[in-house]
């Protein structure tokens, strides 16, 4: 008998129990977050910010643990072969990241960061209400300072920038972003201006009757034929719509409602359905485990983005759904026919608002953050000079001047939550996205005419198959090149674009 | 310069940082409780109960660590003078008897009946709605098992019962409570038989269309009036009522709703405000310390009772809201009058629900269910033969026949929960209102006509300032004698029934 299997088994059994109970942490932790969003008092939110602390103080600790460092270490030097076929070569590869990464980071800045995004996120929606930077800039200032200090702590090799980067999109670098949006961002500019010197003026948008009632059946409708399972989740109301992951059998959609235009709750649930089938396709026996988590936060929104764009913005889609909404709504949108509406939910013109933007002009949006957040983590930009740096940028970009902060820098949520570094995955999910629909349509030549019959399920299997059920087993660039047989590439995008566009606009 | 003083404060830091951290933990299980009845998808149920007994097991190493303990006893030494006016001293001698309690129990134990209660609130729910006992009998067996191996390891002098009661009402003992009832039960079933022997029909419920929406605004204004800040809570939807402290400046009220009975929501929503206004109460800077901690169940279920019953059901209270509740619903309360809806509301009759009993007959409910508990915790008693025992005292109680277990041994959630022992400070609650009701007349002989007037706040004010404010400074007796003068006693609440129903059915 060999007497280092069972060592190696037991100790292994060790380090799960430990990873898991910070998964499980985690779990909680985002439930916090859940409710924070939905349902807290207001005055909740000085108990919820010392919770949040305690508890990403706890995973830490837990990670970070000599004893959870001697295990990492000696269980990744034995476990063979380190192939990602081997469950426990792919779980000790994502702890000893996990753990190499967590180490560097001292608890007392891991809770500081903690406790000051809860605080920064009250001061950043007072500061939006009221469209006054001010009122975030002191805090902002504080979180800037602290995400630069956790970057210096994590260490780098050409920019701090990356230490942050590679949280959300593991071995991704400033420079090979840099690299797409090079590729991305003058082929987009150049379909806003083709489109905008068509002459044609930018359709209307949906307005009408649409009772909130109403569209709640239909959301749930359009999200369970795509897949969610509604018994392991549910659709609240909030600000800035997210999904989220409680734990297997609990995958959460939120989302918000303009009683004059159901698509704005409509592909905001979308989206987020995208994330929430890939949390619930998740395999549940590995939760706890890598094997359980999605691989990156750029392959996540690669989903999101497929569900709520490359899916639900498709002619074949409302082939199948446009009679349905019609008869939802009598009245509202028949006059539009389907090619108007068509026109309308994909109308394409430079706005101010990133969440409400087109998939032309949203990779500008998202090049727009990219370039202040790197120039700040990288110590180039001042947090107080971020509004006219924002509003100089949008100029170019967009050749559009920014009326205040509130349709600037202080729309979007993720700053004050000190998730720098994060807004360039969108940008990979519309890469990779595109990537996906090109090999998805060489695997089911038929999809576009089961799409046009209300089956979606071609869409999400394959989803299913070739992404979610590996959870971490292959990096994300792995995982690509397995499923599409190429390297990231901005091309897929730019053709997909193009094509649509040049059809819609044609 | 004193060289033991700075060591002092220093340890007593260290001890307060342990208890505070399990305090927040605390916190955070409740909101996930809250979560479970509230909103929390049906497929959540198994992450929900590993999320619980995580937390269960974490919250008890904190407090029975070897350095807890040696800091708790060292320090208990220590402080002096050990008088309820020190701070010091009330923290440590709730410290030592929390770590006494907790040090005694097995984190196996903890953690499985965290999980078990989990699993047997599924099982219980399932067996309520089919009214099927058998579906619930496994899981129950095995609740009563860790629950006497639990009394086991708390130890106990001439009950394992008292050893499961002094945790919901420290001091406590199950002959004490049996002497309670003895007083109690024979006077109450007298007014019972003098009511029915009147000869008069009890009235029938109110009975007419009463909007959800309407009674939310209702309930939302009684339990303003009544003290309750709504910018620190919120009232949801369950199925059985409760109310919950996430932490300062988040408590919750939860009800269920009627809408062809008002009284249902609204005095759910009275009995949950009266444990609210007292977690509002408590002195925020002490959280996380005894001193911003209820005294006891027994206190927190008086305060309870106390705005349900003696101010909800009160003449004087109708006379304000009854003008309001009949402008809010036109037509369906009028017919009524004053007199007829206060007959209505206060309507004597034995009958199978204890959430649903009158004053009179509810004390009755509870000493059936602590005899019945009492019993499976002393071995009397096996868990399959609970419907046989509970339908037989019922008879012998009540003079009816029980349909079904759902009205029956299935009706409450409570045991699903394990929570044996709970069931009494109910009815310590009532005795403990009606000691308060005779003490607070005595300081405010304006208060009948205050709160006919629409002022609520002699009773807010005097509850805040007489018991809500001092957290745990003292134990339970000691603190009901600063107030009332007066040692326990079942005197003044059946003074109080005899008074009110006499004239009620004069």
């Amino acid at each position: 008998m060999d007497r280092e299997r069972p060592t190696f088994t037991e100790k292994f059994r060790q380090l799960k129990e430990i990873f898991s109970q910070a998964a499980h942490l985690r779990g909680i932790r985002r439930l916090l977050g859940w409710d924070q969003e939905t349902y807290m008092p207001g005055n909740g939110q000085e108990n919820r910010a010392e919770q949040n602390a305690l508890l990403s103080e706890m995973i830490h600790e837990r990670i970070t643990s000599r004893r959870t460092g001697g295990l990492v270490e000696e269980l990744f030097e034995a476990v063979s072969p380190k192939v990602p076929e081997n469950d426990h070569f792919v779980c000790l590869r994502e702890w000893k990241r996990t753990y190499n990464r967590q180490a560097r980071l001292p608890s007392s800045l891991v809770k500081e960061l903690a406790r000051q995004s809860v605080i920064a996120h009250k001061a950043w929606a007072e500061a939006r209400r009221s469209t006054d930077f001010s009122l975030f800039k002191p805090v902002f200032k504080r979180l800037v300072q602290l995400s630069r200090q956790k970057a210096m702590c994590l260490g780098f090799e050409h920019s701090p920038y990356d230490a942050l980067l590679d949280e959300y999109e593991p071995g991704t670098t400033a420079r090979e972003i840099n690299g797409f949006f090079s590729d991305l961002v003058p082929p987009l500019q150049a379909t806003v201006y083709k489109i905008a010197g068509h002459g044609t003026c930018p359709p209307p948008p949906i307005s009408g009757r649409f009772p909130i009632e109403a569209q709640r059946v239909l959301v749930r409708l359009a999200a369970t034929a795509l897949g969610y399972n509604p018994a392991s989740g549910r659709i609240d109301t909030v600000l800035h719509p997210f999904s989220t992951r409680i734990g297997p059998g609990d995958c959460r959609i939120t989302t918000r409602w303009s009683k004059s235009d159901f698509t704005e709750a409509f592909f905001a649930v979308l989206h987020e359905t995208g994330h929430a089938v890939y949390s619930q396709n998740l395999p549940k026996e590995h939760y706890g485990t890598p094997l359980g988590e999605s691989v990156s936060m750029g392959i996540h929104e690669s989903q999101s983005r497929f569900y709520e764009n490359i899916v639900g913005r498709s002619r074949h889609f409302w082939k199948y759904f446009f009679p349905i909404v019609k008869g939802m709504f009598p009245g509202e949108i028949d006059h539009l026919g389907l090619d108007g509406f068509l026109k309308a939910i994909n109308r394409v013109r430079p706005y101010f608002i990133r969440v409400e933007a087109d998939e032309v002009t949203y990779n500008l949006h998202v090049y727009l953050r990219f370039v202040i957040e790197r120039e700040l983590i990288e110590g180039k930009l001042e947090p107080g000079d971020v509004p006219d740096r924002w509003n100089s940028l949008f100029m170019e970009l967009f050749s559009l001047e920014v009326p205040d902060d509130g349709a600037g820098c202080l729309q979007d949520v993720h700053w004050s939550g000190a998730s720098f570094g994060y807004f360039p995955t969108y940008t990979l999910g519309n890469i990779y996205a595109a990537m996906f629909l090109k090999a998805l349509r060489q695997d089911f030549p038929g999809l576009e005419s089961a799409m046009e019959a209300g089956d979606f399920s071609p869409v999400f299997h394959y989803l299913k198959e070739n992404i979610h059920r590996h959870g971490q087993r292959y990096r994300p660039v792995e995982l690509l090149g397995k499923v599409t047989g190429d390297k990231p590439s901005a091309a897929p995008l730019v053709e997909y674009i193009d094509k649509k566009y040049s059809e819609l606009y044609c």
